[in-house]
């Protein structure tokens, strides 16, 4: 296909009576769709609904400790649970804590400990003039948005194919005490789908930030979550390369089940080193009872162990598959070489990232909206919102049946087109 | 009986030696007993096994409001289990919102917010200087633990048997701005059982503290847990009161159904006036996912409705009650009038709560757990587990068997006369 950017400013104006055209009768067709969070449809929901029958009223509530799962105790997770979450991780079990729903509400617990208590017996952040985090973007809008309450300043960093700007990121540690962290969703980012490579892994492992208390978030949220058995992305576990840089301390790992099971009832995880889990054990032992060790008896049950849960993840990319594929093979029919956008095919998680021309995603996530298509705000994948060069925006397949998904495309395609040809000619 | 206090040097030192005899022949006995924490045992957890036959893998998922439970969204919960909460506080359900299944978490977010982000737009807490708390004592101790944690100044208010001493409180909030809150475990209280009068709920809500940002952490853990159906402890709905002063904004009341359901697997929640629960769900939508709805819509389904719930408290009572007989009914018999303690027999709630004679209560719980009857530490019930007349002994009776309860029973009222006589012998 020609470039748009080749086309005579008649020719434009042309086109742009054409899109018009063809924009208004779609928006005539009333659709109602939202592809603004990355949502589970409900088939993908119903494929853990045996996961209710694990457990009823005559079933042994022990767990493997001896322990009731129904009572009170147990503050990290009962041990076949903290088992199968350590190995999706790739770490020893040891190693991992337990948490409730939700992982953001564990992201969200230690930097907030670190906020009020200080890490490791460093000052709490809270007492400092400045404190600053590292965003790779685009990334994910809720750890953004938990960055932004503690009024800690977000310094956006350039995401690569290969993962976030690592030339950056080592110069911007080594001297300056107030960067206390970073954000990371190594593994199918969030949105554009990328696996950090082995390279930036080991950079990242070896960093030697000016803070001690310098702590990545590693929020492995998409470990498992491929879209093709033969052809899945390999991501190099952190705590072994961070050991053989004595900078076991550094990390924060983040995973649950929410993607797995059921996204507003599955299992959260964390892991870290031994020294990390000690001091967040102290806190959380005065911060809640415990949590809720009834569902991890059934999860851990429902699964039996890592080889359960990798295979239920099959049944998810099943059908996750076309609906990536109703997106990105639309627009490598509809857009290639047309010069207004470019995207990665993702081989897992939970997004398609769009680049648009300059200054075009809100005007193209505006004009979704008007024709009934709801998209994840323009700018929600930077930090403060900003996205400097208004120009990325993220698709979240999984929610829609395929076939409204590829509706959703084709009106996706026709405002970029539309919106682009109106910028062209702004310029023309 | 004669009271202790009236025997003679010799008669003491004779009394004495029979009592190490029967102390020496208990301790041989291996008894094992955990008297520590308000566990429910065994059987009460059982009384809500049917609730894991509520869901299964063919029920509907879907919640009143039409939300698929299984997926993301409805941070404040499902309408029919806000509804039962409120019904359970007395409140409103627009004024409750759901957490998970520990309402210490809730307790210890709400707390955490004021001192990150303060109240209302006050200044927050952890920018002041000093920040003071109401700590009515005996008290519980996981309350003064979060206290604690932040560093704040916990002033001990004495109980008396209608409630804290209001007088004193008055005094204290009126003039003090960093006087900013108080712990209230306003029915049944933890330890004590003793339930707020009417007048003590009024003048709580119409206190005029100098702090526009106090708050009154209302813990209703004890709302429905009678022990006597025909003799229940009412206590007075206290927004309603609140009201009447405009001082709406001034409490924050908590739930669980811990002790309802399963302990570590219930559901939590707290109510507010409307101002509060915007200012919590517009910082809780940052802070976590949501909340666990399957468990809300088993919980919800399995009840019904509020007297679905009561139902199901006739149950627990039937079970504790011969528990909590069994040591007030043994305290009756084996220690009035000998003026070594005293003791209030609770109408619910998960404690029986022993004064010693002062400076006895440690030494009371030491022997007890020398012949292996474990109880909460000695001074737990006070700020800083100061418990400044050594006399506080918290009592557990839910977890054991009746059996257990009595053996445990007679083992603590025999370290009571030990104890007593050798302190009676130190000024004898």
């Amino acid at each position: 296909m020609k470039s748009y950017k080749e086309l005579t400013k008649e020719e434009l104006l042309e086109l742009k009576e054409k899109l018009e055209k063809e924009y208004a009768d779609a928006a005539s067709k009333g659709l109602k769709l939202d592809m603004s969070r990355g949502k589970p449809s409900a088939l993908q929901l119903d494929l853990s609904n045996d996961l209710l029958d694990v457990l009823n009223s005559t079933s042994n509530m022990q767990a493997e400790n001896g322990f009731d799962a129904r009572n009170y105790g147990v503050l990290d997770g009962i041990p076949e649970m903290k088992q199968i979450m350590a190995d999706i991780m790739g770490v020893p079990s040891d190693n991992v804590i337990i948490g409730g729903n939700a992982s953001l509400n564990l992201m969200y617990t230690v930097m907030s400990n670190a906020m009020i208590f200080g890490v490791l017996g460093s000052t709490p952040w809270s007492k400092l003039d400045k404190v600053k985090f590292l965003c790779p973007a685009p990334g994910y809008d809720r750890h953004f948005a938990i960055t932004e309450l503690f009024g800690i300043e977000m310094i956006t960093i350039p995401m690569n194919n290969d993962g976030p700007d690592m030339d950056m990121i080592e110069n911007l540690v080594k001297d300056d005490e107030s960067v206390k962290g970073m954000w990371c969703v190594p593994k199918y980012s969030n949105p554009q789908g990328i696996t950090y490579s082995d390279e930036v892994v080991k950079r990242i492992a070896a960093l030697k930030p000016a803070a001690k208390d310098f702590r990545v978030f590693w929020d492995n949220a998409y470990a498992i979550h491929d879209l093709y058995e033969d052809d899945k992305d390999v991501l190099l576990e952190i705590f072994a390369e961070c050991k053989k840089n004595g900078n076991e301390n550094m990390v924060y790992e983040f995973c649950s089940t929410s993607k797995v099971t059921f996204a507003g009832a599955g299992i959260s995880a964390m892991a870290a080193s031994g020294e990390n889990i000690a001091e967040i054990k102290k806190k959380l032992t005065i911060q809640t009872i415990g949590f809720d060790k009834m569902n991890q008896l059934a999860h851990a049950r429902y699964f039996k162990d890592i080889n359960g849960v990798l295979e239920h993840m099959k049944k998810h990319a099943a059908l996750l598959r076309p609906k990536f594929e109703a997106v990105t093979d639309t627009f490598e029919k509809e857009l290639k070489g047309l010069e207004i956008g470019s995207w990665v095919k993702p081989k897992g998680g939970y997004f398609v990232s769009f680049e648009s021309m300059e200054g075009c995603a809100k005007a193209i996530v505006a004009k979704c909206k008007e024709a009934g298509v709801t998209l994840t705000g323009a700018g929600a994948t930077y930090p403060y919102k900003n996205d400097p060069k208004d120009s990325n925006i993220r698709i979240a397949p999984s929610y829609p049946t395929e076939e409204e998904m590829k509706q959703a495309t084709e009106l996706f395609i026709l405002c970029v087109k539309l919106v682009s040809v109106n910028k062209l000619l702004e310029n023309a």
